[in-house]
């Protein structure tokens, strides 16, 4: 029997690069696309095939799949600061959903047997809780609305044409390989990479909103294994930790990792959900129970982690589109164009 | 007081160039930005300052909100050819949504009083009829999927910015003006270019699929004069006719105004709804009632201005995206590119 040949987009990334070493473990030859904009390279397992590349291209897409004839398509590639999306819009769609279509398209096309996506509890809004997949999603910001526009494509591409799908909607997922200096998202990141930095934390609001942090084994080992179970085909499924806590809550468990007491500066709250988190009995029934790796446990290994690679600078991300209302900490001067009255 | 300024996107096309009429009538400066991808300059009212190029080119959208500062914005330009946007993924998402997300970030920065949006019943899949504005709606092509996708975007801008919007859903519109050469949609346009030209009416399936046929009066006013109803403001609303037809029974309306009984070709059934008709009470409660013409009349009058302008060759799609089960009459032979298998 010949090879099982994966696609991973976003493979550079953190949770696609953990779910890159799963694929290889599965024996699948690996393809990773990653544009390297919010990933790195040295983050891409040993063993795996590497195309620098965007999936909003969609010459090298169409190339790519010619190419490999891929089995199995696991599109996690995406610009998931969700905070900045009102801000970004266009950017968010082109990125995350245009480049999505090219693979659908493609996945259409090439009979690809199964394409595993990365949405987001963020298609939920701000509805009751806990969150569960027979709720009716209702995005409330561009990110949100462009991944459940992709979920809605994949269903509509499987009833016209049989591609069959299953979506991952994960939350709030911390560990190894994560992009710790995006000052945009990933509150855990960004908090050891201050820790690091001698800086204080920065919380929006009071820090008594509330969500439940995930271990990256909790969601890229069934992510990963998804495609060799057949309940899992064409469902949704949310996929993370049970518990919640506050970002307050968060901050001493960080801090405590460091050996600090965290001096934490609070800014004004942003426009997001004070409480979110989601209901995985669905996700246990088909995938089994998770690690049982606490949050404090959790912690503690991907601080390891933090320590060895060190802080890193967040960057400043770049195409602004609408500069009105930026939340605090993320303003940035709006370049005066020519001519632009200001 | 300075004149009102208003941008109507797609005011070559059908619906928008009577939206144009109506705003004119209404005493505002004009500017009608069309592609003519679909649309016909000749059907631009006199007296609309016509800019060709597409919404999609954030660069000329950017531009034109400078010069103009537009105060309302109608955004009609879009490919509205639900059944084919199956096979037109990309092309469908960038027309429809990128080029919508154009100009809502515009209208957010320039602070539009209102943008009036004319969505789809296409958003609401096929749900319980009638379909009504409080049902949830879940699109099942792409092209309603990009609609909706716009719709949940709007709400996000106003929640944030403070957008005001206005969202038609209509259905089924027909009316002089309207491109009688488009093969993929717009079925009395199809039946009067067939008569016109001797050929046999098609029809997929067996005719019985019913259609609640609205006259474009019935539409293109409250669409152009929602503007000036604040109750209308960040409301979403059914607009068209109550009564649903039969395409059978439509086909001998249509023969009668011709003077021919209508020889009709079946063709295969497409993936379509059977049944779509919606309720019109909120509409009716904040626009008042339509102009009561029966689809006899309203069909009559489009007869009598299609016979004037004559039969119009259909214009074939030219970059179909996905080949595999396009329907009958719809097939195109797939360009074979150099090294592309066959
Ligand atoms: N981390 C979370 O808590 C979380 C929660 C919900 C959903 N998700 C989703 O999971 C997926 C992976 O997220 P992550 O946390 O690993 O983020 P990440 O930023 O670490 O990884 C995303 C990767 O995609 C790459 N990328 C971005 N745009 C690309 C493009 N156009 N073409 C090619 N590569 C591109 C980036 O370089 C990066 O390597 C995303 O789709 C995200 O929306 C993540
Ligand atoms: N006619 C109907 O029954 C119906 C039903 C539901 C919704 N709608 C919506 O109403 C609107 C108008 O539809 P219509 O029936 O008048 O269609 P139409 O094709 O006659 O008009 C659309 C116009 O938009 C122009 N256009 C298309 N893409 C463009 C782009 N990228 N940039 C600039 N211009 C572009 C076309 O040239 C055309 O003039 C569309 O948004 C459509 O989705 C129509």
């Amino acid at each position: 029997m010949s090879k099982i040949t994966s696609l991973v987009t976003g493979g550079a990334g953190f949770i696609g690069s953990h779910v890159v070493k799963h694929c290889l473990a599965m024996g699948h030859e690996v393809v990773v696309l990653d544009d390297l904009s919010g990933g790195f390279e040295d983050h891409i397992p040993a063993g795996a095939i590497f195309i620098q590349g965007s999936v909003s291209d969609d010459q090298l897409v169409t190339s790519l799949f010619e190419e490999y004839r891929f089995q199995y398509v696991y599109h996690l590639a995406a610009y998931a600061a969700e905070g900045l999306s009102h801000f970004i819009r266009r950017f968010n769609y082109n990125n995350n959903l245009i480049g999505s279509i090219n693979l659908i398209n493609e996945s259409i096309k090439h009979k690809v047997k199964c394409f595993v996506f990365t949405s987001s509890i963020a298609v939920y809004g701000a509805g009751q809780l806990p969150m569960r997949e027979e709720m009716v999603p209702m995005p409330e910001d561009p990110y949100g609305v462009s991944k459940f526009a992709v979920e809605l494509d994949l269903k509509a591409a499987h009833e016209m044409f049989g591609l069959n799908y299953v979506v991952f909607r994960p939350h709030n997922v911390y560990g190894e390989n994560q992009n710790i200096g995006d000052k945009y998202r990933n509150v855990i990141g960004i908090f050891m990479n201050q820790i690091m930095q001698g800086q204080q934390l920065t919380i929006f609001g009071d820090g008594e909103q509330t969500r439940a942090f995930s271990f990256i084994d909790d969601v890229a080992i069934p992510i990963a294994n998804s495609v060799n179970i057949p309940a899992a085909y064409n469902e949704v499924f949310n996929i993370g930790a049970d518990k919640p806590y506050t970002v307050n809550e968060l901050a001493k468990v960080v801090g405590a990792c460091f050996g600090v007491t965290p001096n934490i500066k609070y800014l004004a709250a942003r426009n997001e959900v004070m409480h979110a988190y989601s209901d995985h009995t669905k996700a246990h029934s088909v995938f089994g129970e998770g690690s049982g790796v606490s949050l404090q446990e959790g912690i503690a290994r991907m601080a390891e982690w933090a320590k060895e690679v060190g802080a890193r600078k967040s960057k400043e991300f770049e195409n602004i589109e609408i500069y009105e209302k930026l939340p605090q900490g993320w303003e940035r001067k709006q370049p005066q164009a020519e001519g632009v009255p200001a």
